[in-house]
């Protein structure tokens, strides 16, 4: 079995069914299941298709609840809390999002927080919703899995959590950071695992600080932060107004995987226009991506890219060629057919 | 000669001075004065008294202007866009963040940018400024100096853009992180070349990608971003969204330091009360201050440190015993005085 493409049209059919069949109304399932493939769209194969066994196991085993029973807790001019429900996250972060942008469009900002969510792919997805309205777009979310210690230390407090800023740009693609606060995503662990591959020295330590390259044992280590102690410190700051301040669970209540996550994630949004024209802001943003891309190279390297731009170009290839499907993933996906009794994927 | 310790009130009463010899009207060299030492108290030595010539250079040179007069150029309920008339960057920030607290207090959330301000001193004491009305706070600022390349390449267009993020707590410090986005601010490159020591490889690169150790040649290398791409991705991001967006310089188009930076700033508040009670997310803070102090530890490791623990420390210290004068500023400070015709540091 090798490699195959999949059409957009054909995953998303797939994920609103096995949503639905999981108990999810047709409506949610038909949406959960486009932001889903957001994910494959945007490059980051880790969080979407991928993903899907494990959203229908959590709805089958009531860690995820079927029923999007969003709740409002506190509503004000510029902010909103929110209360998920327990429901998935794309729905959580969908109601989130467009809460946040039909107030920055009257207000100039909105900060939305929530709790009782789930992992809602992608962090660059949610950033990037803003795009449209000629917004700016933050993005931050709490991990449900703690693999990172304090600087110094050696007990798993910490997650990964990632941070995603997405600013507009004319003629150029947007800009959109995502990036873990980790040196590597846990995703890439469990990547260079499947594929039987050394991970290099600096992402994983052993409770002596030795470095640990052999995937197989990652789980008796340490995710290592970004710049040391600053990446501690992001992670840390991520979790305390990402997940403490909504009432999300962070540090050590995290969550038996065998319960609701209780997800903390917040978003941003910011209108261009009060702050200028936004035809003219975005003209600017052309420019500096220019000179960064035709800026001096370091020797041997060929290219220098911009945050988003291989994502960008991913969407386009994907959006008219079908998403990979690979074959341990194709088998999976075909195996959680089966179980639900629903049509494989075409 | 040897490190002596100045009181604040004799800081702030000779800062005050020197500002108000060079134009500056004595209420807002009083105030100036006053946030100038804050970085003092934080134990950012490097942006407060030490900072104080170069300011009054500027104010000289006319490339401050002594005048605070600060535009407001968009206001909206949540958001305000001002000009800082390139005054001093302790002026504009101070209005920036009154603002910012104003509006957070009715509206929720607010977020005020800024252009034509210049060095604030500290990033952290900006984002600390919501502490005392039970809000969290967030700063960036873009630098006026170009030292970092973009990932791959070897072009001076990015700054090493601080971000600060402060969190209140309620017996504990509160949690305040303030980073560069490079590994080694410059500032401890400088240091590192006062007191004639190494730097570590990993700080500075030369154009053949290979490491820089001494201190005397980091002006023939680029300072090297946390995380690979993803320093240079978060000096991108808060240099678009501190800069680009309000009308600053950034990238390519980096003063020269003889004429006026157009420095851009950014601070965001988010009202602790909407999302539930302060006091209870307070000593919810506590507890993971305390999880993370009392976590396991590396060998070796005598005790696990908060973001900003250290600052809190300092500045308790200092309030108390004074702020240590080293005699080479000593000697800066004197000449200062002399040189305006002030009074010297007692």
């Amino acid at each position: 079995m090798s490699t195959t493409r999949a059409p957009v049209s054909s995953l998303i059919a797939f994920a609103s069914a096995a949503f639905a069949k999981t108990g999810v109304p047709q409506a949610d399932a038909d949406n959960a299941a486009r932001l889903l493939i957001e994910s494959d769209l945007a490059g980051s194969d880790g969080h979407g298709i991928f993903r899907l066994a494990q959203y229908a196991n959590g709805l089958k085993a009531g860690r995820i609840s079927p029923k999007a029973e969003i709740r409002v807790l506190n509503d004000s001019p510029s902010t909103a809390h929110l209360d998920g429900g327990n429901a998935l996250g794309h729905l959580v972060m969908a109601r989130a999002t467009e809460i946040a942008i039909a107030k920055a469009k009257t207000q100039g900002a909105a900060w939305v927080g929530v709790r009782g969510s789930n992992h809602a792919g992608a962090a660059s997805i949610w950033a990037s919703q803003m795009l449209p309205h000629d917004m700016i777009g933050i993005y931050l979310a709490v991990g449900s899995n703690c693999f990172m210690a304090p600087w110094g230390g050696f007990e798993r407090l910490l997650g990964t959590n990632p941070i995603a800023f997405a600013v507009p740009a004319l003629e150029e693609p947007p800009i959109v950071l995502d990036m873990a606060t980790s040196i590597a995503a846990n995703g890439k662990v469990q990547m260079a695992q499947q594929r039987g591959e050394q991970m290099p020295e600096g992402w994983v330590i052993d409770r002596n600080g030795k470095p640990i390259t052999d995937p197989n044992k990652a789980g008796e280590g340490v995710l290592l932060p970004i710049g040391d102690y600053k990446g501690y410190g992001l992670s840390l700051m991520i979790g305390l107004i990402g997940a403490t301040l909504n009432g999300g669970q962070f540090g050590r209540d995290v969550a038996d995987q065998s319960l609701p996550s209780n997800t903390g994630q917040a978003v941003l949004a910011l209108s261009i226009s009060r702050f200028g024209d936004p035809t003219e802001f975005k003209r600017r943003v052309d420019q500096v991506v220019r000179d960064i891309r035709g800026s001096g190279r370091l020797p041997g390297v060929e290219e220098i890219r911009l945050p988003g731009e291989r994502s960008h170009a991913v969407r386009t290839e994907r959006l008219a060629q079908g998403v990979p499907i690979p074959p341990g993933l194709r088998t999976a996906l075909d195996k959680l057919a089966d179980g639900l009794g629903i049509g494989r994927l075409s």
